[in-house]
């Protein structure tokens, strides 16, 4: 069985201790071994730091742009390989495989077009100047420069391809090097990915390397100018950002975390109108894509009283065509969780649920798949719960079950009862919105908007793909337990990786250094 | 003796245990007693998040901008009242003190003028929208708005009126309530300046309150929605930022902290040329002003090596006409350090210092003052090191001295050296850069911008004040050892206390609930 291997200061480490197992979670059957014992982790950060930071910090934003788009391509070509891939590690169907994949493709490409938009530039000219005297003879402009580190970034098992892809394409437009580690029990995506992008001659050495396995002493290693990025658990990222060293050098950190994402219905969608159906279809598809397994799926369904039972009734004859299987088999339209920890944290969660809301849909159990063998497989069938005290401070808000889990919280209809249920649960990556009503929305984001870092709108005649999916012209972070961290948004994407600085002096002098005025 | 109180929900605490005395630094004569003990924070934290704040932010941009004028006004009236507690109770000659007071009135008028020019809103529209779709069906609009939280602002004994009122110009425009805390030691001023802003009933209720003293179990209780902003030194700022309560709720934390800030002379300032007359007046005066008790004095003097004895005779001769002495004598130009710790930190640091420098002007022990008692004050003479060892790692790159002290470090001229110089100090808040020939300050911008978060340029035809003054238009912040904040900036100031939000949906609907498009 093959060993995957660590790609560091130029060469590729295969440890022969430690190893760990990689599973296909349809069947368990072992696709590979993984360990990073023996890696040489001061190495690799001076490898980023001597020759990957200098060499993409002599290319312009454009020329790193072209490469990214390069990448995109790239990786289009090898798309086939990479989806079997998914679906042999991460147990995705094809649909749910794309969503990964073709999302990784797509932010490389967005970012490759920012950079080209940039053009001949080598930092950020920021905002518009200030004068800060009677004349200009004293002048501000901000610009951002690359911070002359290394990115290190942790991601989560969910999205091998799009976790690597999205804060790759950031830290390499701003110039920064990057050491990449995906989550080892799904690593059969992200390190063929990685290493498509090694073979294919675009990046300058030291630009990219990839730890597979565990970080032993790489993260007690980031100093000043280092970044590093994590998706996963708020526990671990809490451990993580918690390092001593970390803190003392004022390591700029950006956490990515759990999120009690909620979709909430506003009372002027009729039960059976076009907008109350396109709430029920986009709940469904958020619930049961990937299994569930999105930092950004719904747990949380909030409705106005009145509609509860029309929306719980045509909810469940959705989910009840989502039955868990092999993706093996092109009909199954839902697999598998990743992990047998996985499964059963997911199970756990439930049961934690379950103290303060009630089963509506689905076992609440472990289920045998479609195609898979019995008794084999991390499957859970779709579940609805429903909370009688939506209001209160239960586990509905605070315990993320990373399945195909939601609750049903009714309320009274109104923006501020809306906006104080989305509260309880302290900070989201997203909540959506499905109103025709733009006075009732616009309220709901005076009371609710600080609540998530994205706010995704329902209305007749929009056309979004759902509020899943992160788009890389969107900001992708919330507040508190979502980890307080920002992520893409076009260039705002980029600011963990740049350094401001306000650049005061005579004006002509400040926009001859800067290039402010061309 | 008057006890400062503590304004916290809505009343005046007046502590009657634990208290501290506060003296005058030049005559070390008691002046108030200060203490918190007893003081109820949870109480005011729950004013502030559930008064103060919703009383905010039903105020518009333009409304909260209106107080800050008028706040910025009445302290103007007070400006005597205010220079005559800075006198006694920091020390400081008449021109360090309008150093403080004034500039904090100009925060507080600049940031009204920015709430007056966003008008009529309740959130700020962030950046231009993104259509996601093949057509406007699906459109990306980002805002900001303000979190739903309380501010503690923990600020610095150096600049009690501008610490308070940069910190809460800008969360008082977000829309956040604050609660402010002066060193204790130097706590007159600003405790006279909130006594003026509370009684000019200009403020909702809730949106301002003060800890006077020690801040008790107060930073242990802030939560997902808050803000805290500390200024001081580094190391207390490592211990506060690591508690578990607010690395567990992703609390945003900013902060300022040490900085060895440098001012480089480039190549082309010929000993005696305007240029070189320039940089030494500027130096001499970022040396000595509040008897360099600035976050942003220059301790760092990097010239070539061809000019390195001009440089110092002619400092040398500037900073003989700063002897220290009581500011009560208008002829005194240089005031005490703040207190006998600070006194006997700066003498440890000298002596520190002098391990790899030597002395080149000043005694390098405490003196005595002019018009001061003899053996009382905390006086501290201009002093000035040289090192031999520029490039190697040294006290001289880490140990931050608060008083009126400076090394020079000889270099080659290269701006490629200077930046190696300026990066040895992990992180400043502030280089400055003198040269007329914008090619050589572009490449030190290159690779040493990212180690400082402003760059102050000197040339012929500039008219900047120096760079120790932080102006409201420009970031004040930097990297690593500088605490990693970003204050100031215009509206960059504001982005702490603001939750930015993707807001996604149709354009037409996304556009109506913003605002985006009028």
């Amino acid at each position: 069985m093959k060993t995957l291997a660590s790609y560091l200061a130029g060469r590729w480490h295969r440890a022969d201790r430690d190893l760990q197992t990689l599973v296909n979670p349809a069947s368990e059957e072992p696709l590979a071994l993984v360990s990073s014992t023996g890696a040489d982790f001061a190495g690799a950060l001076d490898w980023a730091r001597k020759l990957g930071g200098p060499a993409l910090r002599e290319l312009t934003f454009a020329q790193r742009g072209e490469i990214l788009k390069a990448l995109s391509k790239r990786l289009r070509e090898h798309r086939d390989e990479l989806l079997l891939l998914s679906r042999m590690n991460n147990g995705t169907t094809a649909s749910d495989g794309s969503f990964d994949i073709d999302g990784g493709g797509g932010a490389l490409a967005v970012y490759g077009n920012l950079g080209l938009a940039l053009g001949d530039r080598r930092h950020l000219v920021d905002g518009v100047g200030d004068q800060l005297a009677k004349t200009e003879a004293f002048w501000s402009q901000h610009v951002q420069v690359p911070r002359p580190g290394v990115a290190v970034h942790v991601n989560a098992f969910n999205f091998p391809a799009w976790g690597f892809a999205e804060k790759f394409a950031c830290a390499f437009l701003a110039g920064v090097p990057v050491i990449t580690k995906p989550a080892t029990a799904t690593a059969l995506t992200a390190h063929r990915l990685v290493e498509i992008a090694l073979e294919s001659g675009l990046l300058p050495p030291g630009s990219l390397q990839m730890v597979v396995g565990s970080t032993g002493d790489l993260l007690d290693r980031l100093g000043v100018h280092d970044v590093f990025a994590f998706t996963g658990s708020a526990a671990t990222a809490l451990h993580l950002r918690s390092k001593k060293n970390l803190l003392a050098a004022s390591v700029r950190v950006n956490v990515e975390a759990d999120s009690l994402n909620a979709a909430v219905l506003a009372p002027d969608a009729a039960a059976g109108s076009p907008l109350f159906e396109l709430f029920v279809k986009d709940v469904a598809r958020e619930m049961t894509q990937k299994a569930g397994q999105k930092c950004t799926a719904v747990r949380r369904i909030v409705v106005p009283g009145a509609v509860e039972g029309a929306v719980t009734e045509a909810l469940a004859a959705r989910l009840a065509k989502c039955a868990p299987g092999d993706p093996v088999d092109e009909a199954v339209r839902m697999g598998p969780l990743a992990t047998e920890d996985q499964l059963r944290d997911a199970l756990d969660g439930i049961a934690e649920l379950l103290a303060t809301a009630d089963l509506v849909f689905g076992s609440g159990v472990r289920a045998d798949g479609l195609g898979a063998p019995a008794g084999k497989g991390y499957f859970v069938g779709p579940t609805l719960l429903r909370s009688e005290v939506p209001l209160e401070k239960s586990p509905v808000h605070h315990r993320e079950v990373f399945g195909p889990v939601a609750t049903v919280l009714p309320y009274d209809g109104s923006a501020r009862q809306a906006a104080e249920i989305v509260a309880l649960a302290e900070g989201t990556l997203v909540t959506s919105a499905y109103s025709n009503d733009a006075d009732w929305v616009a309220a709901f984001l005076a009371s609710g908007g600080a609540y998530t870092g994205r706010l995704y709108l329902g209305s007749e005649g929009s056309e979004g793909v759902g509020s899943g999916a992160c788009f890389p012209q969107s900001l992708h972070g919330g507040p508190g337990r979502a980890g307080g961290g920002e992520e893409l948004g076009g260039l705002r994407g980029l600011t963990p990786y740049l350094q401001r600085v306000a650049v005061q002096g005579s004006r002509p002098h400040v926009d001859a250094v800067t290039g402010a005025r061309p």
